[in-house]
């Protein structure tokens, strides 16, 4: 299809469509002519995800480019690529010699991990920013909670498709996108919690 | 104390204590002449909960203002107070008139809600995001997330303070300081889950 029926179908204009050519989000299509190419069906899936990362997810040009870099590339290591990926999701940490607090609590939670895993740092700061806002979460907390997220994980991980690049692509889109279905069940599950029957 | 010795006891500096000020973040100290004024304690602690809002929860100073307000001035109705407030975090949603796919969800679970309060429509959009991703949660994984998500909001809840006022400010600082918490120890649980043992 032409660049004006990509536009069509997506529903996303054509100086955005060339936008993100530009930016190296979407792929070229195949070269018609010096001013025309095609492009098909994997450009629309595209262009969908890259929506959904900007608008939805909310994540800069920028962010979405590194995360679909390492979906179109993940190299050897699925567990490499997820970290790499993920490094491009909010929130952005900045890198800090240790993370004692957050290596603390993963280590009395017996969960294996690499410390230099981007969520270290992220569970690190978030710590830190919970002491800050005067919520501090305790051990005892952490501990209560930890069987119920290893629960989700479980489940989450099990639905991973066994292709390597499926995989890939699935963890990170999915962590970007799940994550906000959590938060917002939580908060309603607050709401039934505290709600006079 | 004078604003340099709450500048100095909060490593912010005075045009920035100026302009929460000026924003209405900060509430005015007791002026002790026209150009100087008293701060005390709750300064001190104001201005930790500013910068935790506006650096580490990531709000614009919009934002953080809405939220204050309604921690500063709740109303009589705590569940409404918390509505408002939620409704200063991210993420902003548009409204819409009606949130079919989260009240389908929500009604499957049997859970007490308001249709009302922002998480509604917050699960709405995350919902439609996943599907956009091509990651959607269909209503088994919902069910299975259900349960551990509820058990870790009745732990939330009865935590909450008994104080009225103080439970506000804790339910609103919480909720924006523990979802990062939980966000990276669910990135963690994956990393233990998927890890070769």
């Amino acid at each position: 299809m032409l660049m004006s029926e990509l536009s069509r179908r997506t529903g996303v204009g054509v100086p955005t469509l060339k936008f993100y050519l530009r930016e190296g989000l979407l792929p070229p299509g195949e070269a018609l002519s010096q001013t025309r190419a095609a492009y098909d069906e994997s450009h629309v899936r595209r262009v969908g995800i890259i929506r959904a990362l900007t608008e939805t997810v909310g994540l800069s040009v920028q962010q979405a480019r590194g995360v679909l870099a390492v979906v179109d590339d993940p190299g050897p290591s699925m567990f490499d690529a997820f970290g790499r990926a993920l490094a491009h999701l909010p929130p952005t940490v900045p890198e800090a010699d240790d993370y004692p607090r957050a290596r603390d609590v993963i280590e009395r939670l017996g969960w294996v991990y690499d410390p230099r895993y981007v969520a270290v740092r992220q569970l690190d700061q978030a710590l830190a920013a919970a002491d800050a806002l005067g919520v501090p979460l305790d051990a005892d907390r952490l501990e209560a909670y930890a069987p119920h997220v290893h629960a989700i994980a479980a489940y989450d991980i099990a639905r991973i498709p066994a292709d390597p690049d499926a995989a890939i692509e699935y963890a990170v889109l999915g962590t970007a996108a799940h994550e906000p279905v959590l938060a917002a069940l939580r908060r309603l599950a607050h709401q039934d919690v505290a709600a006079p029957r």
